[in-house]
């Protein structure tokens, strides 16, 4: 999926919003904000929007030597999450379709994205995850569910910190010797990286890799030979976030995206409304 | 007031509209977005918004030859207030209050920005309109009609199409032989011109001239010498809208501003929430 000429102000929004992460210094968000327009003005746009976002963010790391400017607003997300996970762990245990509603919870915290709003706060998204049964879901739960029976191989793709929490409890409802959980090479926006998985409990409960790449999103070309073949076994690849559906979705392989739609841009390419919490088995994804 | 690094993602979404608004060719709009991204990353931020926004637009109609982007949609909306006209009229005659409910209706009428957002409809305007008296107000329209009284020479400052077939509802309960309504000096995004003050029946109701600039706002020191001399003069400013505001908030004039709160920047400048419909006395504003 290209990106689209609407992609580019929200690109220079979240330049400024990761420069206020990294520091209180006007005068070098200032510097900032005039460097990523000015590689912007010039960037090949036929790229998907991952790869611009990340050679924005590589720059601003560049510029103020932060590795990591999400860190402190990743740990408060995990934190947040797993302080909700026990009361939602019991919802899913008396539930009478407990991995549907663990797709529905997984696709909640999808709203913990600083690349589309860097503001949102704590209770926001413990709101949102509440609310989450009242949201329009678009999808087939049980045709994942049989999806995931067939397939030995699976590669379940995790998108932001704070959400992979979310992702446990569906994971918690699969097979769990036959998944691999696959999170970002480095830091980029808010996510997740080996570091998370390892707060959210997951490295317990099944095999965890990175894909060598510090995209938000996967862009096989930038990704480890290791996690490239990884991903060339599986027979099922389950996808999680926007980020992930941009850089996969003209990909042939067996691929089941779940995300909330939270920009123009994606409601527009997918036929979706916004905030629509989506559920694409393989056979509904258009290639 | 200075442009914000906030403005900055916000002047790059307008410029992309602003295109759209020009031509259906996507080579261009990606061009003239391309050219503004440069533009602006050398641009001097100590200016006011306006002015940046002034420097950009003029950008789009060199690359383009359209002088008027804006123009239908001007058309559309004074043709949409035109149309409201007589059902507003009636309800401020039978209103115990005729003065304060067209106070209110002309703030409503600000709401019709397309600098602040491209998308709006005619009937998201036409709703907004209607629930004038439901949303938050602030300021006392008794202080703006005793100002106007005690007031020989009072200048009208405009704001955008459409928008000023709402102000006509107040200066209708204003002394018109001492009021002078003032236009931009050329086209600017869908801010009102002389052609809108014309088809708004202003021409037949007040003294109508125009500022000489073609910023969507007051920068006096882009204006003719006639009208910075009409503003030396007059004893009372009454300025429409955020453009205004942002020019001549620093401005030792008699001004009552009069807006509704459109972005975050000005919520946060003013310490009024978003939305709220906003009256300043002139002893109210801070200089």
């Amino acid at each position: 999926m290209q990106t689209a000429l609407e992609c580019i102000p929200c690109f220079v929004r979240q330049a400024l919003e990761a420069a206020r992460f990294v520091t209180d210094d006007p005068a070098l968000h200032e510097r900032l904000l005039r460097e990523v327009l000015g590689t912007t003005a010039r960037m090949d746009m036929s790229h998907c929007p991952p790869v611009v976002a990340c050679q924005i963010h590589r720059t601003l790391r560049d510029m103020t030597g932060v590795a990591d400017p999400y860190s402190a607003i990743k740990d408060r997300f995990n934190r947040m999450a797993l302080d909700m996970l026990p009361e939602l762990s019991a919802m899913i245990a008396e539930s009478q379709d407990p991995f549907g509603l663990a797709v529905r919870l997984s696709i909640a915290g999808n709203v913990i994205d600083l690349g589309v709003d860097g503001g949102i706060t704590e209770s926001i998204a413990r709101q949102s995850i509440k609310n989450t049964l009242h949201e329009p879901f678009e999808g087939d739960t049980n045709e994942l569910k049989q999806s995931i029976d067939a397939a030995d191989r699976i590669l379940y793709l995790a998108d932001n910190a704070g959400e992979i929490v979310f992702d446990r409890l569906l994971i918690e409802q699969m097979p769990t010797d036959r998944v691999t959980l696959v999170v970002r090479g480095g830091p980029i926006l808010n996510d997740a990286t080996i570091e998370d998985a390892r707060s959210a409990g997951m490295c317990e409960l099944v095999e965890v890799i990175d894909n060598g790449s510090d995209a938000p999103g996967t862009v096989l070309e930038d990704c480890s030979e290791a996690f490239k073949k990884r991903f060339a076994q599986a027979n099922l690849v389950i996808s999680k976030g926007q980020g992930n559906f941009e850089t996969l979705s003209d990909n042939q392989a067996n691929i089941s995206f779940m995300f909330k739609v939270k920009c123009p841009v994606i409601a527009s390419h997918t036929g979706y409304a916004m905030g629509t919490h989506v559920l694409m088995s393989p056979s509904v994804v258009d290639h």
